[in-house]
């Protein structure tokens, strides 16, 4: 069964907001196995409204419309669609009386345009909104199901999860899961280059890559006529990706970000970490305070941005800075060590670099970062070249570093890699 | 002249992502004085691509495309707009190069895929990306433009803002400008209600605000026929602005981030500042080196997530900590003397809070974090209590602490307040 969305208002149109209700209601819809190939959004203006709506219909089996059920004179969302439908407005005495409930205990005065929002398309079914004043409709005809939501997040949301979502789930017996597997320290052409033969394969369940800073994650999707159904199809494709990708994958669950991978191992191992950061400045840091706990193995982290801070902090030898640069393996692992050994602790993640936009040469051109970890007497060093701005640069440093920290502390632990 | 923005992606229809780029050049079109009347979302499907192209050739004057434009299988955009306009693709040599540096310098193997992405329509003008390995292009012909940009937000925004904001700002005669007011320490409602009299009284400059984590932006726009003649109808507004909120505006730049405000201030007074952060971890110092430079002013911080930390780092008396505990006034204004004192530095701003989830008390609730800035030997001492996840209370003591840090300097250097 498929399913359109049409948003309505100008706000969304001046990028005055960000339409989260779009996502929202596409993951949901999604969740239901329910196909959504359209997305469109309108201002509040009827002809262009209209044109949308009857193309949609044409199109698609349901039509869920955001937006434009106000008390305002350029609220129009429901007047087009009872027209396009030709249903007649009539009043609906249960949305007179929450209208004027709702607005009574908030102590406002009830204005006449107000009652224009308990006006409903003849034979509908009437969704009562106890977050605001604009009810919730469901139209239906032969061969359409268009419903009719609010445009304000906070009635939005809780109006679909209540009735919208358990009225399409009983129209849908068919259910969609999906299931992400992230990787670190490989990039998408390549992830991707692994995968093509599952790629271009693909029916039931399919494998799709996504970039993000640093990982790459791949998505699962199975269609079945039960969760566990889904997930059983999805068990042989995972199983080869992990043939693949081996210790790559960082996770499959969709909630673990990198940095709390690397406490999950900090944890098990029980290891405790620091931070030695020059360009990055703290932010490697701020990555692993993320996640709640940490404070058992991380207890302290140093910002030595200068050389002298260097040699204060991390013991780098005045000489590997004077003869090899701020900028250079040397002073990296120098850095990674010394960090380990003032923190006392097991593992150590440095970086230094150049984030630029001046302090590049033609030997150590910007964008050129050096990072060392040192793990139980390991040291892995690591030579990165980054294009683009100061801020591109040191994101991505920051997820290489808890790439290499990661890969470290597997390594140390000997783990197979 | 109208624009219309087609979103490809699978990920927006299936609410893995939210649209932040339709939000961001919807913004801007409506900044250019563009009319934008739809946007649509479309997944990675060249049957239903190429209605929707068609359909909005069909309805309007500028066509903005984003996504689609990777090196994979199911990247359709570039070959469906050119099949609509009836172009040939052929190899951009220039696009071959810049791919392949972009994916040398981080040392990626590359593919026979990537490739693909140096083709573009014939007779095209293309946006070289300095942040991907996806050009962006222009395609013309007699009655449309049509402007194909990658959809990562980071590759996007860069190129939209360098390249197509100046391209499109030539094809439209009318001007519209604005100027951005940027204000911290203060409220959105507060702000609000100290300009209502501007807003309500408004035609033409008119004057709206923008909640920023932390910050409120006060948006002056004007519309004339010149640069000059809107910057003149906008001059007497921002006067009356400045007046009202003094201080706290820290530039009218828009490039101008909070943290370059501070360099250019630590700058201007000689300054040396160091950092002493326990629940932001890094993020305050993160921030400062954003700004190029600032190695001059800041050379260290100090990451003190212990109690043992705090005591040998900054000095931070354990009967104090054992007294009021961590998170309490007393020890961050230790934390601020401290850390001046041992990076023998003019400010030193300090952060302790709860991030939570956990570790929160009746007494002291997760969300408390207690900020004190030391500057040339006045003490300034801050309580806030945010609410939110671990991540949002983090990032907003992150603002705070930087705005905490900007008020101690300017009262510490004797300017008015």
């Amino acid at each position: 069964m498929t399913v359109e969305l049409i948003c309505v208002g100008t706000e969304l149109l001046l990028g005055n907001i960000v339409n989260t209700n779009a996502a929202f209601i596409s993951e949901k819809c999604a969740m239901l196995g329910l196909s959504m190939y359209y997305q469109s959004v309108v201002g509040d203006n009827p002809g262009r409204l209209e044109e949308m709506v009857k193309t949609a219909m044409k199109r698609s089996d349901i039509i869920i419309l955001s937006g434009g059920l106000g008390p305002t004179q350029d609220d129009l969302t429901k007047e087009t669609v009872a027209k396009v439908m030709g249903k007649k407005l009539v009043e609906d005495q249960k949305a007179r009386q929450e209208i004027q409930l709702f607005l009574e205990r908030r102590g406002r005065t009830i204005t006449e345009n107000n009652w224009k929002q308990a006006l409903v398309p003849e034979g509908c079914q009437v969704l009562y909104n106890v977050n605001g004043t604009a009810p919730g409709l469901i139209v239906k005809d032969d061969n359409t199901c268009v419903i009719l939501l609010p445009g304000p997040p906070n009635e939005l949301v809780p109006m679909f999860e209540e009735q919208v979502y358990p009225y399409l789930h009983k129209l849908q017996p068919e259910i969609i899961c999906s299931k992400m597997i992230k990787l670190c320290g490989i990039g998408e052409s390549s992830a991707e280059t692994k995968i093509l033969d599952l790629v271009e394969a693909q029916t039931n369940p399919t494998v799709a890559p996504y970039a993000k800073t640093g990982e790459v994650h791949l998505r699962i999707t199975a269609k079945a006529e039960s969760e566990t159904a889904a997930y059983k199809l999805m068990e042989p494709v995972e199983e080869v990706l992990r043939q693949r990708f081996g210790t790559l994958i960082y996770t499959d669950d969709p909630q673990v970000t990198l940095e709390m991978a690397i406490y999950e191992l900090l944890k098990a191992n029980n290891l405790t970490v620091t931070t030695a950061e020059s360009c990055t400045g703290g932010l490697v840091a701020g990555r692993l305070i993320n996640v709640p706990g940490i404070s058992e193995y991380l207890k302290e982290g140093y910002i030595t941005y200068s050389n002298e801070a260097k040699q204060k902090f991390l013991g780098v030898p005045a000489d590997i800075l004077q003869k090899y640069g701020a900028v250079s393996p040397q002073t990296a692992e120098a850095m990674a060590k010394g960090g380990a050994k003032a923190a006392e602790v097991d593992v150590c993640i440095a970086v230094t670099g150049i984030a630029g936009p001046d302090g590049g040469s033609l030997e150590k051109p910007v964008g050129l970062v050096y990072m060392s970890c040192y793990c139980l007497g390991k040291v892995y060093t690591e030579k990165n070249q980054y294009t683009g701005s100061r801020s591109k640069i040191r994101e991505y440093a920051v997820a290489s570093a808890l790439t290499l920290l990661r890969q470290a502390i597997l390594d140390g632990m000997c783990f197979e890699n």
